[in-house]
């Protein structure tokens, strides 16, 4: 029965071949494409997405959409899996019409500049019209996705299926409690001196052994590629090509190190998605929290571990000798742990990192439901911070202008991280009743057993699974906030407390 | 009565916009693709090819062609440029079936990766049955773009339209004993030293040197960018976004600079097309050979020049003072023109480049009409080598897979090379009418009079005009090879007697 199954899975390659090149061209724009060209680039990324959007709304993607339910039933399981995303895809696309998405690709290309500029002169005035305008578009993309109790419940589908305002706000308003409570715990502990961290490190000695480590962990450059950019962030274009970009702060040894092992977990899920799922729509990830769930697990759950330390250490005293020497792994351990709030999302430590979320989170939510102004943004974000971390940002550079999601907008995207951190600590749970001796693996630097376990619980299914059902396979439950905040409370009993 | 223009001109946009992301792919691909993902990204480029061919030969687009002819005598000039330029593309795509558009996009990625696997091992074999597959494939190619006197000048017409083996034999054929003669008088005069030329210069202050040169002669960092690649190249995507690549070699000042100096020639072209023929056919160059005059113009004729080394000699002592200290300017100059019979192309003199071409022209010709097989290609071009220049290749790295151009399919571009250098010399005759100064200006390092010359005269016009209109409109004649042969005996007599 199953003969327009062929059909499908070309209509699936040509789709996916399109954003391979949409997906270049965007990496390009953020790594290495002359000033100049902001504007033709825009014209590019809006054609490629709105033939993106053609393909995956005509009459033969529909046609090949529909006939799914007639014959998927005598599919194998991967085909199955393929046709039915596939089928989900076309019935989302086709509530958006091609004027809506080619204007908001035009538009995200040309913000993405502005922002740049905007940060880099500290002027949110230089952003925010083209933001009121990505916060319009992204008001009528939610209108026209579907009723719906809150109407950023349909943007935050796009990322995390099934995530809704009434699951994410007592979830997020209990993880602010026990944060907060955290938070003064830690206040009321012996300060942690963490100047080792402020040292000197040269730029070309932190890149190097940064990229040294992510090999080490599994990352491979035979089928990836590491470069600078404004802003870290893991791209694939595809399994056997997978870009990560981090920065450099030579007066900061964590921004390149972790933001590096962050893109890395990303990128190795990417590269570990099944090939029987290439260049369909089942080649990424489940969802941007089991993907968040990837590069958290790498960035704090190993990487910030004690035990990764006594395997790295001795080589990063290596590289920075005369930084280091004299000063004690635990001391350093300890600088990387120090939990303190801070103004910056990417660099702020595992405790208060959730609400630095949280602050956006209700921004994005109160912006999409048309009670919050664009031009309000800066009031609202110093307000929200100092009540939740008790810091003000001296600037926008430093405050509502430091992230780029906004600008590509990627509004519903930033609960994502803290699922992540929840899916992280769940899957760590149950990857030590399989391997437990996983401490003393990553002591002696052994992570191909991790990677592995990784690899065949989550990478490999890529999108063929919800983020419900990977994670109910995986940890026997839903979603819980209570083995991240065991792994907070252990981590910082650990670190103040040695 | 141009109801259809609009129309026209949306369709002209949709296809520049495939052809430059196409563009960005294959950029990429050879300077920053990781190694694995060769396979992927032919399944992407043949993506690509194959959605620019069916939007340029459907039904649409064939009657946007077709209508052009009721209204383009209403339309401004531009207008009607782009009008029957757009007309004559989708006739001639027309004649190929998008199967073999696919197909040649396809193979061309994975022989690209195959020619620098075989370079690198020198070894012919490694890319014999890919370069089999191209050739066949061009053969087929020829036979479907109608009844021609010769199956090569269907090839030649897509590089340089207009141009057959009939028009190149004669010509070539007194190039080559032209050629020959000069070749001999040099052979009897006094051996000119070009050691200076094979010292220790370093990587980085070589490509620093060249770039600010080909700053100061007009390319344009705001809207172009310069790599590294095995083969230096120039790619355009629009105006705004001319990139360009060089190859270093710490023992050959020549390499990187020279080299660099060409390209940015043909950048220079790319970003001086008009703005009104952005995104539309006309945003490119009128022929390969217009092109290669553009790059000729800037590498010979000014950068191999005594009145340039006068501005950029000083310079380049302050850069490798060491090296040049005590070396006078002429002995610099003569050594840089030095005429010697060498394997290769990119790196040889002036004059005996012509004997290059010559030689991989007899041999395309052949693949061509079926009287060559790929695998009689490493002796053929030894045997021409020796006949011709009188050097045979250690091995094939060194002959007959030197260049990149077979492996992305370009055959028929090579005598385009040899156009180049007859219209730039031909260009320089009109220009010294126009600028009695230039020789003064050269020396002076005030270029901008020179390249606005260039932008009035040919690259505003972009693909506007026929190489044989942009040529007699400059020149007042068409064609011929005098300007060019009393430019390297003036080159030759000032060298080698000064």
């Amino acid at each position: 029965m199953a003969t327009s199954y062929p059909e499908l899975l070309e209509r699936a390659h040509l789709i996916a071949d399109l954003a391979s090149a949409a997906s270049v061209l965007a990496w390009d724009q953020e790594t290495y494409m002359p000033e100049g060209s902001v504007g033709a680039r825009a014209e590019q990324l809006s054609t490629l997405s709105s033939l993106l959007h053609r393909y995956s709304t005509d009459a033969s993607a529909r046609a090949l959409a529909s006939d799914v339910a007639s014959y998927q039933g005598d599919l194998p399981a991967e085909q199955q899996a393929i046709a039915r995303t596939f089928a989900r895809d076309v019935e989302k696309a086709t509530m958006l019409p091609e004027r809506l998405v080619r204007e908001q690709a035009r538009v995200a290309s040309l913000a993405q500049d502005a922002w740049k500029k905007a940060r880099s002169a500290s002027d949110f005035s230089l952003f925010s019209p083209l933001l009121s305008t990505i916060v319009e578009l992204k008001r009528e993309e939610a209108s026209l996705l579907g009723p719906t109790s809150h109407p950023y419940n349909n943007l935050l589908d796009a990322f995390e299926p099934g995530a809704t305002v009434e699951m994410l706000d007592p979830v997020f308003d209990e993880l602010q409690v026990g944060t907060q409570n955290v938070m003064k715990r830690v206040a009321a502990a012996k300060d942690v001196d963490n100047s080792i961290v402020f040292q000197h490190y040269p730029s070309q000695e932190q890149q190097t052994f940064a990229t040294d480590v992510i090999q080490q962990l599994g990352f491979s450059l035979h089928t990836g590629r590491v470069d600078l950019s404004a802003h870290p962030f893991c791209t694939s274009f595809t399994s056997h090509d997978v870009r990560l970009t981090t920065r450099v702060r030579t007066n900061d040894i964590r921004s390149c190190l972790f933001g590096l092992i962050h893109e890395a977990g990303h990128g190795m899920y990417e590269q570990g998605i099944a090939a029987e799922f290439q260049r369909t729509p089942c080649g990424g990830g489940a969802s941007m929290g089991i993907h968040e769930s990837q590069s958290l697990f790498w960035e704090n759950i190993i990487a910030r571990s004690p035990e990764f330390w006594q395997w790295a250490y001795p080589k990063l005293q290596h590289v920075f000798p005369d930084v280091l020497r004299g000063v004690h792994q635990s001391a350093f351990v300890q600088a990387i742990n120090k939990v303190e709030p801070s103004l910056n999302r990417v660099e702020s430590d595992e405790v208060s990192y959730n609400l630095h979320i949280i602050v956006r989170y209700h921004i994005e939510r109160d912006l999409i439901a048309g009670t919050l102004d664009v031009n309000d943004i800066p009031s609202r974000w110093n307000t929200e911070m100092e009540q939740l971390l008790g810091v003000v940002p001296a600037n926008d550079a430093e405050g509502c202008l430091q992230d780029v999601h906004w600008s590509f907008g990627g509004i519903g995207y930033f609960p994502s991280y803290t699922l992540g951190k929840l899916y992280a600590s769940m899957m760590y749970t149950a990857m030590q009743t399989d391997i437990p001796n996983v401490q003393e693996l990553v002591s002696a630097g052994s992570f191909l057993p991790i990677k592995s376990w990784l690899q065949e619980r989550v990478h490999r299914h890529g999108r063929s699974v919800t983020p419900h059902e990977l994670i109910t396979t995986i940890a026997g439950r839903g979603l819980t906030a209570t083995d991240f905040m065991q792994h907070v409370t252990n981590k910082v009993n650990r670190v103040y407390h040695e």
